[in-house]
């Protein structure tokens, strides 16, 4: 294995795996979403991707979420192709009309702040289908599904059920769990959308 | 868009999203292993990818199979880095001593071959350890599992378990499935050696 191979992250945890496939696909120039911005690490990886031709709208509800990646972005120097909007992921819509490479989710609390303030099913079902109609062929939905919050099994149902009801003309959809690690471990929903 | 992705293989199917994985993690110069080269096209890509300064050992127990892909990588101008090898994969370690970035696994008959000719669960086992011994940190080990054929069941939930009980701190292993296809669909098993 050469330095190139030897720089990759080790693929532990949905992050990681998701991580991988956006590395793969997103490129310079591209538009892209993070519809929950949490900490900012999708962010920041979206803003390096894309870099400063590109363009990415990050979405979330708390001030809290959207000032610690402004505050990420900025010491990385990658502010400029983002837009930060305090709005939920369910809004993208009405913010983003442009063709996209990339929508990436983390279900679930925001790591480190208020475990009240969770993702809901209906939003995120209204969310991932406004993500869905802006894909551009060959595009990536990626989903997190952390199933530690409350009401978390509801909203994984309703993200497996409507994964399992996408075309399979129009979608290759994915999930991918780790094996060796317990059934509670967070996943990854990938749907790519077909025709690239 | 760009041009860059627009080259990317859409993800039906879990050759495609193996294929995807080799094609992050192999380099040129890298050694890697088709412990089951049936018509080739894995053995193909790893030849591509590994290029003239790399290795690639090919098995296989059928003729027929070695035939066939020693014709497409004739065909394809990718022979030089490749040996073929009449030998069922759990004979790899007699072969392959040298640290591996990549094993790639298809479990199953090949296509349009003698159907009665099929990866059985003990052969299947002690090729997969053999393989892992091999493995560089952050190498990978692809395992396409079909459920078509006989004895499909039993080597399905012996790649599992044996999967499943892999220690996290040394291997990430992963299982993907297309959500949005029937359950018998072939899907992907990868351990990451961690590490890297």
């Amino acid at each position: 294995m050469n330095q190139d191979s030897a720089q990759h992250v080790s693929l532990r945890g949905a992050v990681a795996l998701s991580h991988l496939l956006l590395r793969q696909r997103v490129r310079a120039g591209d538009r892209v979403v993070d519809a929950t911005c949490g900490n900012g690490n999708d962010t920041l990886l979206l803003a390096q991707l894309v870099g400063p031709t590109g363009r990415v709208w990050g979405f979330d509800l708390q001030d809290r979420a959207l000032d610690a990646t402004r505050e990420l972005l900025t010491a990385e120097g990658c502010l400029s192709p983002v837009e930060l909007i305090r709005a939920g992921h369910e809004r993208l819509g009405e913010f983003v009309t442009e063709p996209l490479t990339a929508v990436v989710f983390n279900l679930g609390y925001l790591p480190g702040g208020d475990k009240e303030v969770v993702t809901r099913p209906v939003t995120t079902l209204r969310a991932l289908n406004g993500a869905l109609d802006l894909l551009l062929p060959g595009g990536m939905l990626l989903v997190a599904v952390y199933t530690g919050h409350d009401g978390a099994t509801e909203e994984e149902k309703a993200v497996l059920v409507w994964g399992s009801g996408l075309d399979p003309k129009a979608f290759n959809v994915w999930t991918s769990r780790q094996l060796n690690r317990p059934p509670t471990a967070p996943y990854l929903v990938l749907v790519e959308k077909r025709g690239a």
